[in-house]
């Protein structure tokens, strides 16, 4: 018996326990003071009423015999295959429905989607990046290049041609820069990607808070993208269901390797492995399509959006630079005094009881830089800033 | 880019298409025919009230700002893993509530767990068998040897000591079979997995069928089995969720291979590659662990556990042999007058409209035999059984 002995070589992340300890200690010590967390990659807002109405519609389908569903199709129904289908047409990208895979979100899809490509492929990621990218190719032992993403690239790295790599992350807006390539960007990455025989892992998740109709949503608004890309999509932060679970993944038919469709592989690996998502979320995620739920939705995506503004305002007027915050929930500042991430958020906790994330934990070139997000509450969004202001 | 070439070895089933098709044609020449079916794996009687309740209590908290779910711990919520440690309780069976973990279904766990073993190991399945073990397998690359299950052994195979393994799949009460293994017979394959090193997955979707306090609902029932044993459970037949999806996946934190914690490797796996099962799902699985959710659940079970016995008892008058049915919602029969498994469908389909599923779909040990299931309507089980008991 041999475990995976790739495991072992996992770097454990001590980001979020470590923030957490340091906040326990701050609030031990200052026990009547006002804390503020701006540092939350999750949605605070709830669930539509619309997504309400419709699992209570469903769970009554379940509650009787005549309407009561059983096991569903493992790529998902076709109404809400349907429904996605419609929903990219209105960005003028045509999709068969059994090119859309429904699943239980995102990041099981990126991780699982790893099945279909063999262990010997150089994996190409950008640093810093969502972690999950790195850790799943670790767990496969396969080989990683990083590129850098960097001030002098705005955070958005173009490719190289002297990089050979057959798997390319790409996560536009960015996780968790807030970076958003425009359709240049994007398109350089589809040529190199087609010129190298390599496929792109096209994370979408923050698709929704792009407010410019010349940026692109996904990444099929790019010619030659279907012969080289899988796109990846949720509606975590779209429609707040990162506790209700729901997301999707386009792989295009005309997606062959070696003369092997990826989508029919993906449809053996998702028979195999994996059993649909639950009725009653399909149909709440079919609601968020619906006109009354795309309304609804915008409610919500525009009040976070509203919070984005109120911090890179602020750093607008302190003369701060950063990315994200026009097209993302998240706003990637360069510390002020050249403080590294660290000292930032210890400056911050201590002298303004306000919690961020420090880009350090999100890779090398993360460091010097930190993460505020727009997920939190209006006032104390606004209550957080002014403190920031004052202090700087 | 090189694809994932184990995908080219796995065998196509044509085992339901090929079902489906025949069906057709038969119904095509027969329009008037009313047509029972036997050969259904899914449950078909709805969700317990008390589940539906708990779904729109759910749905109801996520609808307001103050009881929101975001983001769940990816094992799962500590009202779920407490529920079902108690569960275990009642078996006698004592476990930590951090060994369980919530999964959307069986089925995703069998395939998953196997992220954290050696691509080297060898695994033993008996034939015939779900085909999802051998497939999960054969994706990977790993060498696989099969055990028979046969009349000789009543479809319950016994280790051989001259057979080394190291991942062995053991499914009871069994699909396809219907038989169940006694303690002894569990016992024999927990002292060979600890004498080789072995690791056991137990496949236990079926234990609620069990109505004999001698046999095991749990692996963990065999002393020693905490050091060899991962157990697999689901709630979809159990409580009808095959379309609600919810199931566990117990990793003991005893088992521990070359040093490495396996509850550790799996803990890792899921935080990386999966993000919990959705809060509504959680709370309706939880109702199903209440007083009141037992009582409803075993309404339904005793259902199909009166249908088993009228296809079992079926078979006892006409001295046809089979095993299952008793404590399980299968009925694997041997094929009468030696018919083949195909010969015996097509027998059953163009005399008394009743359809079955082919033995020979499940290996080559099934060659010969035929399943029939539970999960159908009372009045149309009792009417197929009174065809065939006419056709005998």
């Amino acid at each position: 018996m041999n475990i995976n002995q790739n495991y072992l070589k996992l770097e454990d992340s001590y980001l979020f326990s470590t923030i957490a300890k340091k906040v326990a200690e701050f609030t031990a010590k200052n026990p009547h003071a006002s804390l503020i967390k701006l540092g939350i990659g999750d949605v605070t807002l709830p669930l539509a009423p619309v997504v309400i109405e419709a699992i209570k519609h469903a769970a009554d389908e379940m509650g009787k015999q005549e309407t009561f569903k059983g096991y569903g199709p493992e790529q998902g129904y076709a109404f809400l295959r349907e429904a996605i289908q419609k929903y990219y047409m209105r960005k003028n990208v045509e999709l068969m429905a059994d090119e859309i895979f429904i699943s239980d979100g995102a990041k099981s899809d990126l991780g699982n989607i790893l099945d279909i490509f063999g262990l010997d492929n150089t994996v190409l990621i950008p640093d810093p990046v969502y972690p999950v990218y790195v850790d799943t190719n670790v767990m496969a032992g396969r080989k990683i290049v990083f590129i850098d993403a960097n001030r002098q690239n705005e955070f958005l790295p173009l490719p190289d041609d002297n990089i050979k790599c057959d798997i390319i992350y790409i996560c536009s807006p960015n996780n968790p820069t807030g970076a958003v390539y425009s359709k240049d960007g994007l398109k350089k990455w589809v040529d190199y990607a087609l010129k190298n025989n390599s496929v792109i892992l096209f994370d979408a998740a923050y698709e929704c808070f792009i407010k410019s109709k010349e940026l692109p949503n996904s990444i099929y608004e790019i010619d030659g993208a279907k012969n080289c890309a899988i796109e990846f999509c949720s509606l975590s932060k779209t429609a707040g269901f990162t506790g209700t679970r729901c997301g999707y993944t386009i792989v295009p038919k005309q997606l062959v390797k070696q003369g092997a469709s990826l989508n029919k592989f993906w449809v053996r690996r998702q028979t195999t492995k994996f059993n649909g998502v639950p009725y009653i979320v399909q149909k709440a995620a079919e609601a968020v399509f619906t006109e009354k739920g795309q309304e609804q939705i915008k409610a919500n995506i525009t009040y976070y959006s509203e919070n984005a503004k109120i911090i890179s305002d602020t750093m607008d007027r302190k003369g701060i630079w950063y990315t994200g915050g026009k097209h993302s929930p998240y706003i990637w500042l360069k510390c002020p005094n050249n403080m590294s991430s660290w000292d930032f958020f210890d400056y911050l906790l201590n002298n303004i009881a306000v919690v961020g994330t420090p880009g350090a934990g999100f890779g090398k070139n993360g460091e010097g830089y930190f993460r505020l997000t727009s997920f939190g509450n209006r006032e104390k969004t606004l209550e957080a800033m002014e403190r920031f202001s004052k202090l700087f």
